[in-house]
């Protein structure tokens, strides 16, 4: 089949932003975090113990754009950046849409996924001021095998708390955060004073991210020289990924594409922040009427069926309160295969900016989602993220409403990531074992 | 750490190859494959069965450079062609090397391997000739994988017949072929004559490429609309591979890179052939007097242990005899984790320029290869697959002799593909319990 010469749009290395966009400065009625002792609002201070100066002044600023030093932006080649923005060009064929759809492939990474961006320049402030270990918190994995590849280009090592469970069943991933040379245990661990006494009440507890997210913070307020490093909800995360968005509006630009919806998957909010916020900056600036979709699991429906109120990031209760979307900080979602959508909250920032009418949201059970995962394998030959296959499922039901309406709109979604280390959810879906995962 | 502006190499769509350069031209002493009941010189004929005309007609051509379709082209963007040439500048830092060490990254293809330029071509021309089926044999999967998702762009249906030892050890693998819509048979199955002979005779065999390949041709054989397709060994294959050599010929010209050293793994040889027949061509035009090296593993040494003789392409005696390094086609390789260079032959074009003195071969042991990984994934953020980790682990070599001697040499490898679908390897290697693979 002879495809169209647009179907690829690339940048070169000099294109790159050369800025982050911060949502936070448009955003002037954000809720500050709350110390949870005192439910003041949280002081600079009092993220010292676990993040450098650098990221607790980036996680406070008001400032819109903010410089992405060199270096970082040097580096951001090794993870295949600037991304192509390609058209799904086969898979509009198959589908017999008038639509147009396209996809932005934060798959291209060596690490498969868009969480490099961020671990890359937490990585690089933590170096700058000579911190030499990051700790951190991985469910699925992905995050963790991030900050292990990246923190490594730094010289910083890297100690992983892998919430149990995932651990066990996912020994590959294990496998891929060793030979990036970082540090893992199976949390709740031995090496922790919370972890122990987790163990002592409830020895055969698989763990959680919130236990994994106080064991991190425990051994990194313990040393001056080791700092804690989060892969998603928070400010600065967000920032860091909008270099994604960025290169997306460029390449539309370049493309003479206007897209009349945008659409990412919403865990913690990361991919989906980075995708869109610099779009939200379009429509404020009244230059684009793009609608602006949020896909989250039916198993953690946190903006479509939880509510904006202070909560804790963690199950704990040990980190500061966050204004956000939440289903309760003690909500445990279903086992899910998008294991980085399984969050209880919101980050601020997207629940914020959700709460003031920026972006709309729906949630799909797992099993319709890796039905057009597999739908967009086969037409595009790139295999989705579990996580991905969100956005990919809300995609194709726009693409169908064209074909009833005629219309030939234009639908751009973010491909978070390749499944290609997550193949058994495809196995369980292709062998008709799959769960819904419905609430 | 600040790296250089110059370590990655990018070419635009419309730089790519617009010719195939066929090695054969400029081999005229290629001696003919051979009919297995005559022992007479094959004629096209022979082949047409199993192959369309326009495979058959490349297999047996002298020209020197063969244009490479426009719809062929066009479609290698989806296998995210041109592939960067990149600069591994942690790895050189880490071995305190004066030696450059670039790589050209075939692990960006979707299918995470080289294997998709060969499959897209050969199934375009089966489709132009109606060819509605392709039926194929894969040992590790990555071939199967590749012609799966790339028939599917053209309208192909794919029967895949699956060693039925990978078949068990793999089911990810298979998973990723029903995705991409292919039929997959563990080999020997009962779908075909000879398969049913061998299941008669050994019902508990876990089957071998030899016979996986005399099921295929047999499938073809019988239906006119249906032909084989080969992801090695043979001229047409490797020919489709020098888009490979001559992406990086150019990227070499660009940088200013004169290369001292190309290596590449050979099993088959298309990834070899694919990535240093370009440069065969320059050394013959005495433009480059760059050293070819192509690395083997020590599980199946055809060129550094083999016999330059008329054998068979598979196990049963079945295929033409081809003039080629061989271990002799009784030959079974230990099972080592790079699957695909597990072949008791190798290409008769690589044979021959081998037996020409135009590049010389060296065997590693898998320890080794899968250390030099690791080293590597470490350094530079890729996980290679096993069968790359054999150019890894000499490229490696080569450098640390430059330490030794203090000369500034450039070596160029090629990473052949990713080891993300691999990862079990690597737990091995991780975990101290892979076994040596030395004969």
């Amino acid at each position: 089949m002879a495809i169209p010469k647009d179907s690829r749009i690339t940048l070169d290395a000099e294109e790159m932003p050369r800025k982050w966009y911060n949502l936070a400065a448009d955003m002037p009625d954000l809720a500050p975090p709350l110390n949870p002792s005192t439910r003041e609002p949280v002081k600079p201070e009092d993220f010292k113990p676990i993040f450098c100066n650098a990221i607790v002044e980036q996680e406070g600023s008001k400032k819109r754009f903010i410089d992405i030093p060199e270096e970082v932006r040097d580096n951001l080649v090794f993870l295949n950046r600037p991304a192509p923005l390609q058209r799904a060009y086969h898979l509009e064929k198959i589908l017999k849409t008038p639509a147009r759809i396209y996809f932005k492939r934060e798959d291209m990474s060596p690490l498969g996924s868009h969480k490099g961006n961020t671990a890359l320049a937490q990585a690089y402030y933590n170096a700058e001021e000579g911190i030499h270990t990051l700790t951190t918190e991985t469910g699925a994995g992905q995050w963790g095998t991030a900050l292990a590849m990246v923190s490594n280009l730094f010289d910083i090592d890297t100690t992983v708390f892998m919430v149990k469970g995932s651990y066990n069943q996912k020994p590959l991933r294990k496998t891929l955060m060793h030979m990036y040379g970082a540090k893992v245990h199976a949390s709740p661990s031995t090496v922790t004073e919370f972890g122990r006494k987790v163990l002592s009440t409830n020895p055969d507890t698989s763990g959680s991210l919130g236990i994994a997210i106080s064991e991190a913070c425990e051994v990194a307020m313990k040393d001056d020289n080791t700092c804690y490093s989060l892969g998603s909800v928070l400010n600065h995360v967000m920032l860091h990924q909008t270099v994604i968005g960025q290169e997306t509006l460029e390449q539309m630009r370049i493309g003479e594409i206007e897209p009349d919806y945008m659409i990412a998957c919403v865990g913690g909010g990361s991919n989906f922040a980075g995708f869109t916020f610099p779009m939200m900056y379009e429509k404020m600036k009244e230059r684009s009427k793009c609608e602006i979709i949020a896909v989250e699991p039916e198993a953690a429906p946190s903006l479509t069926e939880g509510e904006m109120r202070y909560d804790y990031g963690d199950t704990g209760g040990m980190t500061p309160l966050l204004m956000m979307y939440t289903l309760g900080s003690e909500f445990i979602p279903k086992s899910i295969h998008a294991g980085g959508l399984r969050y209880h909250g919101m980050s601020p920032l997207v629940s914020a900016a959700y709460d003031n009418g920026m972006l709309t949201a729906v949630s799909y059970d797992q099993l319709q989602t890796f039905e057009a995962g597999v739908m967009f394998a086969k037409a595009e030959g790139i295999v989705p993220a579990p996580e991905s296959c969100h956005a990919v499922k809300a995609a194709i039901d726009k693409a169908l409403e064209c074909k009833v309406t005629g219309e030939e709109k234009t639908i751009v979604f973010c491909l978070s990531g390749h499944g290609l280390v997550d193949l058994y959810g495809y196995d369980q879906y292709m062998e008709g074992t799959m769960q819904s995962s419905s609430i």
